[in-house]
C-alpha cells in the first residue's frame, strides 16, 4: 500500500491517499506514557497507521522547488499575520561573533550579512554596537547597506543590535541600527536567582525597574521594534519570569527572547517553559515569543523545534551553530528539520528561508569566523552527503532515496562529479566569470584581473581546477583586510638537518621595500620571525592551521592563523561586561605552504593593524550618558 | 527560598527543601499543550513550582564524585536487575569506523578499546569481522585482550561484532567474538518498504523467514547474546515491524535494536516508536530495547533520551558522535545528560560510565579516526569550556556557575593553567614519565627512550612544554603502524620565487637507504613527489591538513593526511553489500611543517601497505558456508 509512493525521495511525489487513512489495517493498542508531573518527554499519540515512508518523501525535493518557498507574511513587529510563519534571527554576527576567535572585520560582517539576506533571514543581529568602535560602525555599516534593499516582495531584512540594559548601550544601539529600514534594538538583563545575586547584585524589583525604564526608553528614541531577553530564563523562578516579561510588555517590547542560557534543559522542559509563559503572561498575545538555546548538552536544535511548537514564533539560530562554549542552535538544522517535519508534525510550521544558499552561507561563515565545521556536521559537514567512495558508488547513486533524505540540491550542495562549468588550463575569462558567478560571487575590476591571473597559474600546474580552488582563491584575493604590509617575496630553506633560515620581502603602506631574513625551529616559524623583525608589532600567535582544498598533492593549500596583540585591541563581553583583547585571524592560499603561511600571518597582523586604528563612534553615541 | 542553594555548581549541595514542596506559592495556570493525533511534541505537566536552579545544581559534582558510580548490575543478556539502568553500547569502532577516510589500524582499534573499557561502556563493537581479514582480526584480539579483563566489581565488556542475516556473515562474526568472556553477535536486516525493495529485493514473508533462521543459527552455534537490528526501523511499517520482531523474540534475540538509520524523526517521534513496539511486540518483556540514532537532523541525542525515556535500555552511541553522514548520537552527550537529568526528568535513569574518561577518550579517537571535532562541539569540543580571554577572566573563574553548568573536572579535562607536573628544559625522566602517566599513558622502553630523546630537543627550543606537545610526540612516536618505509633525511628549499626543490632519504625494511629529489608547487609537493619516487605505490592524497598544537610560533606542527590506494585495498560496506576502496590516514609531528609532512605521509603510506599485507581469516571462518 505505501509502497507506491516510496519512490527516490528526490521525485517530487503526492501524498499517498494511506496518508488521510484512519482506518486501521489491525487493532493496535494505543499507548500512553505515564503522565507525571515531572514526564520530560511526550506521551502523544502517533498513530500507527500512519506511514512513516510517506512521511519522508515530503523532505526532499527537485531543485525548481528548493528555491520555491511559500510566501512570507508582511512583517509588523509584534505581530505576524499567518500564526505558522517561524521567523529566523540570525545572530551569526553577534553571539557567533563571540566565539573565542571568531572576531571579524566590518567588511567580512557585512558580506555575511548580505548573504544572510540571500538567505532570507527575517532578523539579523548585526552586533553589540558598544563593545567596541569597530562594533558600533559594523552594525552602522550593515543598517545601512542590507537593512535598505528591499526586494521585489518587500523582504528587507530587520537590523537588531543588542544592549545592556542601560542608556548608554541601547543609545549606541540605535545610532547603528536606525539607519535600517527596519531596527531593531535588542536588551537584556538576568533574570535568574544566581546571576542576579552574583552578577547585577541587585533585588527582583530593581531588576523589574531597570528592565521596564530601559524598554521605554528604546521606544522613546523611536525605536518601534523592540526585544527583550531575561537572560538565563531556564534558570529563573517561574512567576519572576511571568512579571517582569509583563511589565516590558507594558514598556513597550514587541518581542520577548527566552534563552536557555547555559543550555541544560531537556527539549520536553524547554517546550514547556514556552507554554507556560505563553499561558501564564500578561500582554503576551500582543507579542512574539523568541528561543535562543545554546547547545551544552548537544540539544539546542531539539529545544529550539519544542519551543516553536509550544508557540514561539521567532527563533535565534547562528550559521554552524557558532557561538561561545558549544554554541548555539545551528539555522541549517532548525531549518531543515522545519522543512522536512514542519507539515506532518509541527502543526505546519514554516519559515522563510531559501535553503539553497545554505551551504554557500556555511562555507562563508567557516572561512570567516575561522571556526571549522566537522565533517560529521548534520547537513552542513564534509561527510554529511558523502558516502564511502569506492568501486560502486553508483550503485547508491542509482537509489539514493535508501540511505538519504535530503537532497544536496536543497541546500545548494553540488556534488563534485554533477558540477556544471569545469574550469581547466584552457579555460578563459569567460568561463571564469560565468563560474564565479555560479559560486554566487559578483567580482568585477582589477579583483577580477588578479584572480584571472592566479587562477591561469593554478591551471599551469593541475589538470583541473575545481570550485573548491576558486572559492580558496576569492577569499584569498577579495575578503582580505586592508593592506597596511604586503607580501613581496619569500624564500625559505629546511629540513632534518635543522638551520632553518628564510628571508622575506615586504612592502609598507608607502610602497617601501623591508628585507628581512631569520633562522627558526621549520620554515613558517623563520618566516614568520622575519616578518616580526620588520613590522614589529608584538603578537601572540594562538592558532596555526593549514589544509589542502581539493584532492590531489598539488592542491591548494589554505593557512589560517589566529593572533591576539597587546591590550589596545579590546572589546566588551555583552553578557560578563568585561574587557577582553580581540583575537584576529588571517586566511592565505597558495600552492607553496610557506608562501600560504606567510600570507596569512601578514593578513592577521594587517587585521589587528586595521582593527587598533578604526574609526571612532559617531558623535551622538559618545554623548549619550550612562545610567542604570 | 530557592536562592539558598544557588551556588557555585561545582560545591556539590544537598537538594533544597523546596524541591520536595508541592505548596505552590502563587496560584498559577496550568497548561496542557493541544492532544492531538500528531503532536510531536510533549504536552506533559512540567511542574512551575518546580525550582530550575535547584535541578541545575546536581549536574556538576567535585573531582571526587566525579569518579564515583552507581553500583553497576550483574550482566544478564536479556535482563538488567535494575529497572533504571541504562546501558551503553558504543559502537565507534564499528560504526565510527565506518566513515569516509576514518579507517584504524587493527593496534589502533585494540588502544581505543580498551580506553572504552575504562569509560565503562557496556558493549563495545568492536567491528564487522565478515568486512575484511583485517577487519576480522581486529575484532579477534579485542575479544582475546579486552574482553577478558575482569575487573574487581566483575565488569568486563560485552565484545560484539556485526553480521548480515546470512550464515556465512555469523560464523565469521562468532570465530571473531567467541573469544571473549562475553561475546555478542549483531545481526540485521532491512524492513523498510524502500530498502525491502530496492536493495533486498525480498517479500515481508521472505525477510521474516530470514530473519528468523539466522538469529536460530547464531543462537546455535552457542552465542547467548544475539542482537538484532530492523534496519531503517524508523521508515518501517509499524504492524510488519512488531510481527519480526515477535519472531525474533522467539528465535533467541536477546536485545532489539531500533534504528532510525536516515536521521530523520524527531524526538517525539521516536519516543513513540519505542514505546509502541514495547506495547505491541509480543514477548518483548524477555529482551532489552536500544536506540540508534543517526544524526542527519541534528536530533540523535534528544531522539536517544527519549528512546531511553520510553522504555529503551541501551543506547547505541559512538565516541564524538562519529559515523557515515552527520554521524550518531554521541556517548558525552548522552551520557552527561543522563547524568545531569537523569533522575530529576527522566524518572531515574543512570548509566555506568565514569564520565573522567571522557576527555581521554575523544581525544584519542579524533586521533586515529583523523575526524576532528568542531570547537564548538558539546562537551569535548575546544571551546566547550573555554571562555574569551582577556584581562578579567578571573571574574568567570571566580563564580563560574554564571556560565557553566558540567565542570570541567566531571569530564576528565583540566584548564592549562590548572595542569599538575610543568615540563621545561630542566625535566628529566622522572619528570616525563609523570606526566605520561598523569595523561593516562603506560610507555615503557625504547618508545619511552625515543619520546624522551624528542622530548629534550623541544625543551631546548620552547620556553615551556605542554601536555598538548607531549600527546603529540606520543601520537608520532607510538601510534604509527608497523614501519615499512622510515624517513632518515628530508631537505627542502622554496619560496615565491617558484623552483620548489626537495630531497628525501628513505631506509626500506632491510635497512637500505634510498634517495630521490623532486620539484614540485611547493616544499611539500616536491617531497611527496620524492618519496613517491622511491616507494613507487600508486596513492592518491585525498586530504591533508596541519594545525599547531599549541600557542606560539615554535609550536609542534602535527600533519595529518588522507590517501587512497589502488583496489586491493577493498572492504565490504555491512549496510550496501558492496565493495569500497580503503583510505588511509597519516599522522606526524615535528617542528618543522616540511618534516612533519613528509612524515605523515609515510606513515598513511605504511598503514596501507600494512593493511594489503594483512594476515587471513582464521581457518573455521573460511570455512563457513555461505547462506541466504
Amino acid at each position: 500500500m505505501a509502497s507506491s509512493v516510496i519512490t527516490n525521495p528526490r521525485i517530487p511525489t503526492t501524498r499517498s491517499p494511506s496518508f488521510h487513512n484512519k482506518e486501521p489495517s489491525a487493532p493496535l493498542r494505543r499507548v500512553y506514557l505515564p503522565q507525571t508531573s515531572r514526564t520530560p518527554f511526550p506521551d502523544f499519540y502517533f498513530s500507527t497507521r500512519y506511514s512513516y515512508a510517506a512521511a519522508v518523501v515530503k523532505c526532499s525535493s527537485s531543485p525548481e522547488q528548493a528555491t520555491q518557498r511559500r510566501h512570507r507574511p508582511p512583517y509588523v513587529p509584534n505581530r505576524i499575520p499567518d500564526p505558522n510563519y517561524v521567523r529566523v534571527f540570525d545572530t551569526t554576527l553577534r553571539d557567533g561573533e563571540q566565539s573565542p576567535g571568531a572576531t571579524m572585520t566590518s567588511k567580512e560582517k557585512l558580506d555575511i550579512a548580505r548573504q544572510l539576506a540571500k538567505l532570507g533571514v527575517d532578523i539579523i543581529e548585526a552586533g553589540f554596537p558598544a563593545a567596541s568602535n569597530d562594533d558600533f560602525e559594523a552594525v552602522k555599516m550593515i543598517a545601512q547597506e542590507v537593512g535598505n534593499v528591499v526586494d521585489d516582495e518587500g523582504y528587507v531584512p530587520v537590523i537588531c543590535g543588542l544592549s545592556r540594559c542601560n542608556e548608554r548601550d541601547i543609545k549606541v544601539a540605535w545610532e547603528a541600527v536606525k539607519h535600517a529600514k527596519r531596527p531593531r534594538i535588542h536588551t537584556f538583563i538576568a533574570t535568574s536567582p544566581i546571576h542576579m545575586e552574583y552578577k547585577l547584585k541587585k533585588s527582583k524589583q530593581e531588576v523589574i525597574e531597570i528592565a521596564r525604564n530601559m524598554v521605554r526608553y528604546a521606544r522613546s528614541l523611536g525605536c518601534e521594534d523592540v526585544e527583550f531577553s531575561p537572560e538565563d530564563a531556564g534558570r529563573s523562578e517561574r512567576d519572576f519570569l511571568y512579571e517582569i516579561l509583563g511589565e516590558v510588555i507594558k514598556a513597550g517590547a514587541t518581542t520577548l527572547n527566552i534563552p536557555d542560557t547555559v543550555g541544560i534543559t531537556l527539549p520536553a522542559e524547554f517546550g514547556q517553559l514556552i507554554a507556560d509563559i505563553k499561558a501564564n503572561t500578561p500582554g503576551i498575545e500582543n507579542v512574539i515569543i523568541s528561543t535562543h538555546c545554546q547547545n551544552d548538552l548537544g540539544l539546542s536544535t531539539a529545544n529550539t523545534l519544542a519551543g516553536a511548537y509550544a508557540g514561539a514564533r521567532q527563533v535565534e539560530v547562528t550559521i554552524n551553530g557558532i557561538g561561545e562554549r558549544a554554541g548555539n542552535a545551528s539555522l541549517e538544522e532548525v531549518v531543515m528539520a522545519i522543512k522536512c517535519k514542519g507539515d506532518q508534525l509541527l502543526g505546519g510550521l514554516y519559515t522563510g528561508i531559501n535553503t539553497y544558499h545554505i551551504t554557500m552561507t556555511s562555507k562563508m561563515v567557516e572561512d570567516y569566523s575561522g571556526l571549522h565545521v566537522q565533517p560529521h556536521k548534520a547537513i552542513v559537514g564534509a561527510n554529511a552527503f558523502a558516502h564511502e567512495s569506492g568501486i560502486h558508488q553508483d550503485g547508491m547513486l542509482k537509489n539514493k532515496g535508501t540511505y538519504e533524505i535530503i537532497s544536496p540540491d536543497d541546500i545548494g550542495l553540488e556534488r563534485s562529479n554533477e558540477a556544471g562549468i569545469v574550469l581547466g588550463k584552457l579555460s578563459g575569462r569567460h568561463a571564469l566569470k560565468m563560474k564565479l558567478s555560479e559560486l554566487g560571487y559578483d567580482i568585477q575590476g582589477e579583483q577580477f584581473d588578479n584572480i584571472f591571473w592566479r587562477f591561469k597559474t593554478v591551471a599551469e600546474q593541475k589538470k583541473r581546477v575545481t570550485d573548491a580552488d576558486i572559492r580558496a582563491l576569492v577569499s584569498d584575493e577579495v575578503f582580505q583586510p586592508a593592506t597596511v604590509w604586503k607580501l613581496c617575496d619569500v624564500q625559505a630553506t629546511c629540513g632534518t638537518l635543522g638551520l632553518s633560515t628564510a628571508t622575506v620581502k615586504l612592502i609598507d603602506a608607502e610602497g617601501k621595500e623591508h628585507i628581512a631574513c631569520s633562522i627558526g625551529t621549520g620554515p613558517v616559524d623563520s618566516a614568520y620571525k622575519a616578518v616580526d623583525l620588520i613590522v614589529k608589532v608584538p603578537a601572540t600567535l594562538l592558532e596555526y592551521s593549514m589544509s589542502a582544498v581539493t584532492e590531489g598533492i598539488d592542491a591548494i593549500a589554505a593557512t589560517r592563523v589566529l593572533i591576539r596583540g597587546e591590550d589596545n585591541q579590546t572589546a566588551t563581553n555583552a553578557y560578563t561586561g568585561e574587557q577582553f583583547n580581540r583575537t584576529f585571524s588571517g586566511t592565505g592560499a597558495g600552492m607553496d605552504i610557506v608562501v600560504s603561511s606567510v600570507k596569512a600571518y601578514i593578513s592577521a597582523l594587517n587585521k589587528m593593524l586595521g582593527y587598533a586604528n578604526g574609526p571612532a563612534i559617531g558623535v551622538e553615541a559618545k554623548k549619550a550618558s550612562v545610567s542604570a
